[in-house]
Order: C-alpha cells, then structure tokens, then sequence
C-alpha cells in the first residue's frame, strides 16, 4: 500500500537492533484517520470471505482492529497477555514468545466468546518473527473457529514470521512488508 | 445514555466484590458497531470545545478513543502501563493504583506526543476510584496541555473518582453512572 509505505518513510525511525519505531502513527500515537484508511484496505482485500469475527492482542493490535472492525460491520475480541500460570479453565489459552522483551507469556480469550461458528480474521501492527500470529491462530484452532487470513500493518519480510505462517495455508496480507532497514540507509520494501 | 443502560442490563453480569463484567461488549469482546454510537455520543457532547487530541490508557480504552476520535478527526495517544522504575527522561510519567489487581504502576506516554498545544478529551471505559483518570489528568498537567473533559461509559457513582475529578473542575461526562449493584438486584443507575 503506497500511501503507507510513504508514511513509514516520512515518520519511521531505525534504531539499531532492528527497531522500527512508528509510534507517531501507529502504536503509540495513533493517526485515525490514517489508520481508517488501512481498515478500508484491509477489508477490501477480505470483503468477499465471509468475515464475522476479527481477532487481535493487546494493546496495539486494538485500535487498528476496531477501525477495520466497523467495515465489516463484526465485533473484535482482544487477547489478553497474562504472565500467570493460574489461569481459569474458562480460557482458551496459547503460548507466545516476545523477542523485544525477551519473555514467554501466555495468550489468552474467554471460550464464550471464540467458538466453532466464528470465521476470523486475525489483525495485528506488525509480523516479524510470527510468534504472536501463531498464538493468535492456535486460539481459533483450539476454539474451532476458521481462521480466514490475518492482516498485517507492517511485515519485517527479513525475519521467518510471514513464511512460516503462510507454509500453514494461512492467508496473510501486509499492507508494507520491509525487506531491509538500516539507520543509514533507511528502509526498502519488498515487492 | 439509555441505549447503554439498556445494553448493561441485557448483558453486564455483577459478581461479588463490586465487580461489573462487561465484557461481551466493551472490554475483551468488542461490540464495534455498538461503540460507534457512544463514541458519536461522546463527539456530540464535546464537539464545540477544539478537542485535538484523545487521550486513553492501555488496554481497555484504546478502542473506544479510536471509534471516538474518528468524529474528531484527531489523533489518539495511549499511555502505557509501565512496572519499571527504569523510565526514560523522555516520558511524561505518573502514579495509578490498580484497586483489582492491588498493585502501583507508572503511567507514561512520549514527550513528543503531549505538549502546550493540545486540548485534550480524556476517554476510557470505567470510572471508579478515578485512580486511572487522575494519572492521565496529571500528565497532561505535566506537558501543559489543557484537559478539555472527560469522557467515560461507565462510571461506578457510588465510588469516589468522579466527585473527587469534578471537584478539581474537570468535566466529566459518563454516559452511565451506576449508582448501586448487586447480583441479586442487577444495576440501578444514578439520574
């Protein structure tokens, strides 16, 4: 998406240690009518595929989710992090690794809202080594649900998340996939 | 706001320990068509005062500032939870109290996002004890900007954060105000 690659250009920041810092518009501060634009786009690309569900995690998953949500007239359910054991066996509840921060947690939603009806749609800011997508994705598996693809704001195509989950038949759409970044040189998209 | 009363009563479920679950429509599974409608509430109430900026607080409020804000035309900014004493000198911060989870943690959010020029709209999902809304009021005090109000779905009118944040001359509009609940007498709303 054209429009979003130019804003990653114009507000991004690289930082060593393959940061990509966009908190201007995406993650932190948040540009709605921006990310309005990129929840119309996320919707025309999954329009047609019977959409009724949209799942994401917080907390930076939430915003982009809601303003994608309202095209398709569903509700968004959010994953919660939890870094307790105790967990309720009311939970469906998987496993993610954050290399940012470098810890496990878990990943979990309430059973009474993910279930075998559910055809989903998995949104998040960014994918870059996947362990948060296949987090999001082994919720629906074990809830039952469908997932029909996940949409992405920003894929490090450089790192093995994308591939990885695209070799389980996923469809993934990235609106900018980064094939290299560097604070010299700045960023180069793939395709 | 009757709709949102209407909804509370059809859907929230009351436990013991002053708990309101509302969470198959505000805080895990989100109703976006639903919460449109109270972020265009919000807009009306707030339209004629030059809001430029939506202030929230990760999780649970990111989505609703984001539905709100697109009726502004105006950016979102979350502050985010922070267990570190560690902060940058770059973070506007202050102190909340979680009276659900017992625990003190910093609030912050990125100098370069909050300064003298914003007028800000305050939105999150609960007003209890208004330890939450004071922390964010506190840092706008910081930046300088100026707090235009507050605006809140659901404020628990029996607990002291809405007096003692009216009392310092916010204004704070809550589109339902509980005035009492009890698992065997449901909700009963104040005015």
């Amino acid at each position: 998406m054209e429009l979003l690659k130019q804003k990653i250009c114009a507000e991004g920041r690289i930082y060593a240690g393959d940061v990509l810092k966009v908190d201007s518009f995406l993650n932190h501060r948040m540009d709605v009518d921006f990310l309005c634009l990129l929840g119309k786009e996320f919707y025309e690309r999954f329009a047609d595929c019977g959409v009724n569900k949209i799942l994401t995690i917080e907390a930076s998953g939430i915003g982009i989710a809601c303003l994608t949500a309202q095209f398709f007239h569903c509700p968004v359910l959010f994953a919660k992090k939890a870094k307790t054991s105790n967990l309720s066996d009311e939970l469906w509840v998987s496993e993610a690794h954050s290399y940012t921060h470098n810890t496990d947690h878990k990943v979990c939603v309430s059973k009474s809202y993910l279930g075998p009806d559910d055809r989903v749609l998995i949104i998040d800011d960014f994918l870059a080594n996947g362990s948060a997508l296949n987090a999001l994705i082994e919720l629906c598996r074990q809830a039952g649900a469908e997932v029909i693809g996940a949409g992405i704001v920003i894929e490090k195509a450089y790192q093995e998340g994308g591939d990885m989950i695209r070799a389980q038949g996923v469809r993934v759409e990235s609106l900018a996939r980064v094939r290299s970044m560097d604070p010299e040189m700045g960023v180069v998209f793939a395709d």
